[in-house]
């Protein structure tokens, strides 16, 4: 196994953008993760591309802007994992030794969908009776409730630090902060859920590339390395659930933590998949970053906060940054790559050397099925 | 890179089953595959699963009524080529040593599109203009026909051949004959087209078992092993093209015969990409099985007819045997390894030894954009 890092990352702020085609959203994330690499279009030797609702051949549109077509293109699909999955296979592949410089790229156009909660999979029958993303985790958030005794308002403050954070980041869908009170008081979703609990939809673009250790010089002085990528799919379950734990995000942090022999303790700073404000607490808790039932006083010890022991989301997060479903993957290793080389600017996590990213969604509403990808970088 | 064989190999009949869900569709080639492979589902270490209309998790739904959750899932998207792109992924995955044994699955319903031809790229203006599939590839056929003298009979008679080897196929959607009368007086669907020169539509699943050379022997006495398998995409080309040429297919088989040292004229029986009947023809030369212009006498001296030199489609090919779309790589594939093991009963092409699979398509209407995956196989 060879030593990959990534060498270029380029984003396009997150937002709706109905009038883009979805070529027109792609072009400038690849353009500039490859001028940022420091390299040229024929230097890129593969391309894998991840998209949830793109449609066929998402790489192949997003590319032809830039004629750069002729390379092997794999478009991965998982739901909210794949431009994580894409990055994945894209990092094995140099790895061992099949490509030198590979881009990877998220792409998803969510206003093409007209707006409203997501669909869910085809024939899920859960979600055609209503179980759909925002039903599903106010659920999970009612029983984390009546289990660990949060309140309404402390969950709130989960949406209060996104904003906080996204409001630091250029390339975030929403760059306004809110207060408790903002939070508290908009329209109700699906209870406790209010809108500024639920990330929004939105269209974006992500890039990366990366590349063989032995030629990251020619490159870069900041290389970022992978320590790690891992990929789990949901356990099939019926009857009585456990829906406070995100069980396939705590498996995957099991499996990755070993398989890089890094520790949750080591991590300097981490983007997690807070689709929902529940969403972040569940998953401090899965990644090990804090005992079960323990996240909200790790939020309100201001740990997970920028200039915190642990910061988290300082992209400001699905919450805030927005959530392109199959860019998300692909934009939080971009922040992350930001982060790791110290370019964030009014959110950078000070000296930060480890990082990890986390994604995970689909699926049987979630709960039972799906895909979860984390990744572990540092420098 | 180590060697990987095919070890288990399984399909479903290609037809319309708007009745079965998704998932129903999957499982029986899942199950198939791994129990002609001798081994149990927790053998299998991860999936690859190519999709082009499945929505989201195709392959997770699939795996989910064999309870077969928790494994890694990659679900790979090319259009034509999703099938044969997830096998690729999960040959190299074996080959560099990532995993032992891995299932591939492709798998469609597009009896889910509810009929018609299929849809093209979402924003594709040449599709929403009228250039679907079939008024392409007869612009492909008319142009062929005036540069080398095709005529609408010999046109004809790749159809009546699809439909003698189908009819051999318990496993194709059409099993029924046609005279070559018959093709020539079916319903015009676009000049020179008939209904019979164009390819169905249909549901379908296939699955393969790959494994690391040296454990094949706990499975099987008689692997398939994977000589190469190669993927492009098409170039972006404006102006001026030759339509009768097939480049994105000449490039692929022009890089996996010197990736493998083997030459068209070691191929003992093919799979090629049908989805109408000039396709194929074109499809001769561009593989380099003739010259170009050559491809009617080819067909006309019985040479890929079953009994020649170089048969080709002995399933019957996306025109008998049918082409849900990302199943289609899949199932050309379990139809080469029946092949190759000499277990493809009355069509079985005799003492073959080498084969290879070619799937292509997608894109700007298939002209300048796409994917091709092209795969050699050998005993």
């Amino acid at each position: 196994m060879r030593k990959v890092a990534v060498i270029g990352a380029a984003m396009g702020r997150i937002g709706r953008y109905p009038e883009l085609m979805f070529q027109d959203l792609g072009w400038p994330a690849i353009k500039g993760a490859i001028e940022d690499a420091g390299l040229e279009r024929k230097h890129i030797e593969a391309v894998y591309c991840g998209s949830a609702y793109g449609g066929r051949l998402a790489g192949q549109r997003a590319l032809r802007p830039l004629g750069m077509t002729g390379v092997p293109v794999v478009n991965c699909e998982n739901a909210c994992s794949s431009g994580a999955t894409a990055f994945r296979e894209a990092w094995y592949a140099i790895a061992a030794g099949r490509y030198d410089r590979v881009l990877v790229l998220g792409i998803d156009k969510l206003s093409m969908l007209g707006g409203g909660v997501l669909p869910g999979q085809p024939e899920d029958w859960e979600v055609d009776v209503g179980l759909t993303m925002p039903a599903l985790y106010s659920m999970r958030a009612k029983r984390y409730m009546h289990e660990f005794g949060l309140t309404r308002e402390q969950l709130s403050k989960v949406s209060v630090k996104a904003r906080r954070h996204g409001a630091l980041n250029p390339y975030a869908q929403y760059q306004k902060p809110v207060t408790l009170e903002e939070v508290m008081a908009a329209r109700l979703v699906a209870e406790p859920f209010g809108l500024l609990h639920c990330c929004p939809t939105g269209d974006g673009a992500a890039a990366v590339v990366l590349c063989a250790g032995e030629l990251v010089a020619q490159s870069t002085t900041k290389p970022v390395w992978v320590a790690g990528a891992d990929l789990t799919s949901g356990r099939f379950v019926t009857g009585y659930r456990d829906i406070t734990t995100a069980e396939i995000t705590e498996r995957g942090a099991h499996e990755i933590y070993e398989e890089t022999g890094i520790s949750p303790q080591d991590v300097d700073v981490a983007e997690v998949h807070d689709a929902f404000a529940i969403a972040e607490l569940m998953y401090y808790e899965a990644l090990g970053f804090c005992k079960k039932g323990e996240a909200i006083q790790l939020l309100e010890s201001g740990a997970t906060s920028v200039g915190g022991r642990i910061p988290v989301n300082m992209s400001g997060g699905l919450l805030s940054k927005g959530h392109p479903v199959g860019a998300t993957g692909a934009a939080q290793i971009v922040e992350m790559i930001w982060q790791l080389r110290g370019q964030a600017g009014a959110r950078q996590a000070e000296g930060a050397k480890v990082g990890l990213t986390h994604c995970t969604g689909g699926g049987i509403a979630g709960l039972d099925h799906g895909a979860c990808a984390i990744t572990i970088f540092k420098t």
